[in-house]
C-alpha cells in the first residue's frame, strides 16, 4: 500500500499568484504604470455568487491589478447589461470581462456570453473560443479557468498524460466539456460521462485520470477508482454538518477518505481546484493585458 | 447467429435528395423562382478534390439548386481567395459556401475557414459553429456534413442512442470530433480514440456504437467489435486491386467481411457514409436558403 499524494491546489495557486504579481510589476515598469484590468459584472445578489466575486476581487487586488466590480439589480434589463459589456469591450484599461453566472432567468445567458469581446473573454465561454478549444491546430484566446486549473493540477503530479485513459464525469460548458478537450489535446483517450450514462462505475474504474464535476456530494466511492489513479475533484457542495459552528461544511463530488485510500493522487475539497480557478482567472487577465499592451504602446526603451 | 443489417447509405441519401428536390420546388413557387445557391471554391486540381467537387456539383444540379464552381490556380494568393469568399458572403443568391479542403500549403486553412460567413458555412467548420456544437443549450447554424450523415445512419437503425456506449476512432475537425459531439448531444457516453490511444481494441470492444474515421484501410478487425454493435465506417481508402480493370479499389477503415460477421448493423464502403455527406451538404444549403429567404422576401400570399 503506497501513500496517496494529496495535490496541494492551494499551495500551487499561491505560487502562481506570486509569479503573476511579479509579472504585473514588470509590466507596470515597462508600460508606464499600466496594469492588467479585470471587470466583474454581478447581476442580483445570490449569496454563492457574492462569495465567489469577493474571492476573485481579493485575489485581483492582492496581485496589484486594476479591478472594477459592477453590481446590477436582479431585475436589470438585458439591454442595459449588454450596454455595460460593450462599454468594457471598448475600455482600453480593461483586459478581462467576467459576467458572474448564473444570471436571472429573464436574461439570455448565451447572448450575454457572446457579447463579451473574444479578446477579453477571460472565462473562455464564447463560442469562437470554445470552438478553437475543440479544433485541432487552433488555439483559443482563453481556456476556461476551472478546467485550465484542473489540467495544471494533473500536470503537477508529473504524469505523462499522452496515451492515458481519462474519464470526465460531467459535461458542463464551464467544467466537464472543456476539461475533456484539454485532456484530448494532451493526447489522453477521453471518455465523457453524464447523468444518462448507465455503467458509470465500470467506466471510472478504467481511468488513469479521473476528473469529477457533477455537483453531487461525495458521489464517487472508493470502489469506483482504479488503484493509483489521479483523481481531481471539482465539486463544491454544501452539506449539513452539526459538528461545525456554521452547521454546514463544503465537500467535493468524491468521498474523500475512501478514494484517497485507493488513488495515487487526489485533490482535497476545499484547497484543491477552487484556488486554482481564481489563479487561472488572474493568469488569463494578465496574458490578455500583455497582448493588448504590447500591441498598443511601444515599450519604454 | 443473427443476420447483420447492412445500412443502405446510398438509398437513404437518395431519399433525402428527393425530398430536398421537392422542397426546392416549393421554395421557388413561394419566393418568385428563388433557388438555394451553393458556391464551391476549389484551389488547384488535386484529383481526389476534383472528384468530390464533381459529385457535389452533380447532386446540387440534380435537385435544382443554383450552383457556382470557382476553380482557382494552385498558386493563388491568399488575399485573392479571401476576396472571393467575401464576394460570396455578400451575394444574396448564394446560401452556402464550401471551400474544398485540403488547400495548398501556402494558404492558411484556418484563416480561410473563419472567413466564410457563419450563416453560409454549410460545412460547419468555422469556430463559432464548432463552439456551438460543443456547447450545451446552443445550436450551430450548420453541423458538418459527414458526421451529420453518420448520425442519420445510426438513427436509421432505430437504436435508442441515449445511454449507449459510443466509441469514435479519429478526432479530426471534419469527422471524428463533431461526430463525438453529436453523439454526446444524443446522450451517448462517448470515448474518442486516436493515434496515441494505447489499448484501442479493448475500448472498441465496449462500444454499442462504433464510428471509425482514421484513414487506415481495413484497420478495424472482427475481434475489435462487440457482437451486435452498430458500426459506421467513414473511411475511403484506395488500395491496389489487380482483379479490377482500374487496378485499384476503394475500401473503408473496417475489414468489412470480418466485422459484418459480428456487428448488428454496418455501413458498406462505397455506398454508406459517402453519399450521405453529399446529401447533408444539399440539406444544409437548403436550410440556409430557407432562413435567408424567409428573412429577406415576404412570401407570396
Ligand atoms: N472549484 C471550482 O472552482 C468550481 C467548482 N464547481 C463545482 O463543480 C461541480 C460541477 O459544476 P458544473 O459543471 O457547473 O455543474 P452542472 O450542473 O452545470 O453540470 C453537472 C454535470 O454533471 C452531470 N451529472 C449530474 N449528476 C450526475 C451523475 N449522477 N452521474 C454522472 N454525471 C452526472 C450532468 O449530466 P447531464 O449533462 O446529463 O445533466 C452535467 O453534465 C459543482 O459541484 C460545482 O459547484 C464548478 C465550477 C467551478
Ligand atoms: N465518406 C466521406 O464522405 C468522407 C470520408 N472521409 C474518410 O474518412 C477517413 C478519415 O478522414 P479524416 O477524419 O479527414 O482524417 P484525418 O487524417 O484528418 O484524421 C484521422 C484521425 O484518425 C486518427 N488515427 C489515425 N490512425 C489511427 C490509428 N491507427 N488508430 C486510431 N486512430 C488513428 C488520427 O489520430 P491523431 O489525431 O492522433 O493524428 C486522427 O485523429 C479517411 O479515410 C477519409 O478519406 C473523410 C471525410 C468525408
Amino acid at each position: 500500500c503506497t501513500m496517496v499524494k494529496v495535490i496541494d491546489g492551494k499551495g500551487i495557486a499561491s505560487g502562481i499568484r506570486e509569479r503573476l504579481q511579479g509579472e504585473i510589476r514588470a509590466l507596470a515598469a515597462h508600460y508606464k504604470g499600466a496594469k492588467p484590468g479585470l471587470a466583474i459584472i454581478q447581476v442580483g445578489d445570490r449569496e454563492d455568487s457574492s462569495l465567489y466575486v469577493r474571492m476573485k476581487q481579493r485575489a485581483a487586488e492582492e496581485v496589484g491589478m486594476h479591478f472594477v466590480l459592477e453590481k446590477l439589480p436582479k431585475d436589470v434589463r438585458q439591454m442595459q447589461l449588454l450596454n455595460l459589456i460593450q462599454q468594457y469591450n471598448d475600455d482600453p484599461k480593461i483586459h478581462g470581462i467576467l459576467v458572474q453566472l448564473p444570471l436571472p432567468a429573464h436574461i439570455n445567458e448565451r447572448v450575454i456570453t457572446e457579447a463579451v469581446d473574444a479578446r477579453k473573454d477571460v472565462d473562455g465561454f464564447n463560442s469562437a473560443n470554445v470552438g478553437k478549444l475543440a479544433k485541432r491546430d487552433e488555439t483559443p484566446s482563453f481556456v476556461p479557468c476551472t478546467p485550465k486549473g484542473v489540467l495544471h493540477l494533473i500536470r503537477s503530479t508529473g504524469v505523462d498524460i499522452a496515451g492515458k485513459s481519462a474519464v470526465v464525469l460531467g459535461r458542463s460548458n464551464i467544467v466537464g466539456m472543456p476539461a475533456a478537450h484539454l485532456l484530448m489535446r494532451e493526447n489522453a483517450t477521453v471518455t465523457v460521462c453524464h447523468s444518462k450514462t448507465t455503467n458509470v462505475k465500470e467506466i471510472t474504474r478504467t481511468a488513469d485520470i479521473l476528473v469529477v464535476a457533477i455537483g453531487q456530494a461525495e458521489y464517487v466511492r472508493g470502489d469506483w477508482v482504479k488503484p493509483g489513479a489521479i483523481v481531481i475533484d471539482v465539486g463544491m457542495n454544501t452539506i449539513k454538518d452539526e459538528s461545525k459552528k456554521s452547521g454546514s461544511a463544503v465537500v467535493g463530488d468524491v468521498k474523500y477518505d475512501e478514494v484517497a485510500a485507493v488513488a495515487g493522487a487526489i485533490t482535497p475539497v476545499p484547497g484543491g481546484v477552487g484556488p486554482m480557478t481564481i489563479a487561472m482567472l488572474i493568469e488569463n487577465t494578465v496574458e490578455s493585458a500583455k497582448l493588448a499592451l504590447s500591441a498598443r504602446l511601444p515599450p519604454i526603451e
